[in-house]
């Protein structure tokens, strides 16, 4: 059994026991029961998911996964392709929106190349470069099996390092120009939502772009539509490598029943392949924010989920999921730290 | 000319020239124009309201003020008076959630008694007490002038000291059994929004307390309705002593270019009296969080403000702010930390 069967074979169900229990425990802080709200719903979600009711978090971690995307030369993004290597030097530089916020956190962050196009040597970024980027999935698929396999394989790898190395807590991000497009091919082929209600602006295409857009993703689910018969032959014809590395890191993470933190529109994108993959995988993803990516908003409904933060963001690369590593902490915290109604000697509701 | 009078001098309009640098200067970063979202937003106002455009954040301080009230006896709580005291105690043992997320935001955190209705003198408590509880709203005025201008004034003093101390940035919190029944009345008497669309369940209580709620607020109202003429009577006559001492800290605040973390349901009651008394009060409050209290939305769409977080939190204390602090201090990293499209050797946007 390789790595990927046997990640998914460790793929099981929380134990709804774990969650009555942090109710209770809730419960019997000294304040009005349920006033701390989507803080005690991440505390329940977080130690349910490991399966332990005193659970702590330590070492949050995000993995940012960079590649590229043969369907850029669609012209469906508003940079140049050159712009996913040169982020990634940034990052390995530490100068880039999440360096600042995982520093801000006070979490680890793991870049690695699983498919840039081009050169992407910079000192720390972790090299497992699969392909220099996916085909043009307009002209038939983005990636073969293998790929695919491999890049889920990896990502299963770089979830389990961050684990090994004591992180109890992962979050996702990515980097890759024109990376909103096949996300939003991905989410229509998922949920049979329309391009039209998913495609946005990404990072910052005008109106007659938008049109195109829609068009190339339209395209792309017409010319693969016989390669579409399985969540992984889906991510296949229509993903990219970075995101089939995050798919791998939210797979490699549930089955260690290490809870994991999706970014937005793209990670999203790998969130929905790995819960068509295995239905489980929702109960151990916080979703950190809603994107003011265009469509976000459906996918999350549809998938009956509620992001944790509304921020207006549309960055990725894991700047919500670092954000929300805040709100998840301060919930854990919340349910390990306060002292109850009787040991504070507060007097309960007249209810 | 005594402190109040001085403080109501001394605030000012801020400068809008200062929010233009820092737009540049957030626009000059290295990602898509605006794609942090309220991030950018959160840090143009911290800068713009400090008047100093490479502004961080230091020793950020949460004032969480506790006061009675005389119109608890209408039994519009589920919980009894006597939990304001218990919940200070518990502040001061470090066992409620306000400890928790304060210690979680890296936070002080200062707890004065302004107005509890009984003893209330634990070790590290700020023993400011004006009243032993306000007097009943629906027999007449809350409070006299006297005591009003008194807790006005101890909230700017606290201001003062936490900003002498250091702190560059505050945040409001609030302890009193029944006081979203006078920040509800105060709402209604600024906005002109009706009761019903204000009054929610508080700590929790039933439809048919509810019921009760709305028109122990109405009667307040009427009763008073001589005694509404300023702000400040306005304040006096339907509101608590812990909503001044806030009301009272804001401007603080605001008179030493300060800006403030505005808590939820009563710290806000607390902004629009200070709103109320002079309008360059916004642009130095942040709004923390919407509140699960049924009104809340109404009276910031009212405002025009947009809370940063929704996170379906009901218990006041500081809770909300204490959690945006971090996402304020987030968003002036981000403009005082990131790497610029040419300092990084990013490409900048085909348009």
């Amino acid at each position: 059994m390789n790595k990927l069967q046997e990640t998914l074979k460790n793929i099981a169900p929380i134990d709804k026991n774990i969650a009555e229990l942090a109710q209770q425990k809730l419960d019997s802080a000294a304040k009005p029961q349920g006033s701390l709200g989507v803080l005690e719903d991440c505390a329940k979600k977080y130690v349910t998911a490991r399966n332990f009711l005193d659970a702590e978090i330590a070492k949050p971690t995000i993995l940012t996964f960079a590649g590229d995307h043969g369907v850029a030369e669609e012209g469906v993004s508003a940079f140049p392709q050159e712009v996913t290597p040169q982020m990634v030097a940034n990052f390995a530089k530490g100068g880039a929106a999440i360096n600042v916020l995982t520093k801000h956190a006070g979490a680890d962050l793991k870049v690695i190349n699983i498919g840039v196009a081009s050169e992407c040597n910079s000192p720390g970024v972790i090299q497992k470069n699969i392909a220099l980027g996916t085909m043009n999935f307009t002209k038939g698929p983005a990636m073969t099996i293998k790929q695919v396999e491999e890049a889920l394989t990896v990502g299963i790898e770089e979830a389990e390092n961050a684990i090994n190395a004591g992180s109890t807590l992962l979050g996702t991000g990515d980097m890759g120009i024109a990376n909103t497009t096949p996300s939003a091919a991905l989410y229509s082929a998922f949920t049979g939502i329309k391009p039209e209600n998913i495609v946005g602006r990404g990072t910052g295409i005008t109106d007659s772009a938008i049109q195109r857009k829609i068009s190339v993703v339209e395209k792309g689910l017409e010319v693969n539509k016989d390669s579409l018969n399985s969540p992984i032959e889906t991510l296949a014809a229509l993903g990219g490598l970075e995101i089939a590395g995050i798919c791998g890191a939210i797979l490699g993470a549930v089955a260690n029943k290490t809870p994991i933190v999706i970014d937005g529109f793209i990670s999203g994108a790998a969130a929905i392949t790995a819960y068509n993959i295995n239905e489980n995988v929702l109960d151990y993803c916080f979703f950190s924010h809603l994107s003011a990516e265009a469509g976000h908003i459906n996918i999350m409904e549809n998938l009956g989920v509620c992001p944790i933060l509304d921020l207006n963001l549309r960055l990725g690369e894991g700047t919500g999921a670092a954000l929300a590593f805040n709100i998840i902490e301060a919930g854990v915290k919340i349910m390990n730290e306060m002292a109850s109604f009787s040991d504070a000697g507060v007097s309960e509701s007249n209810k």
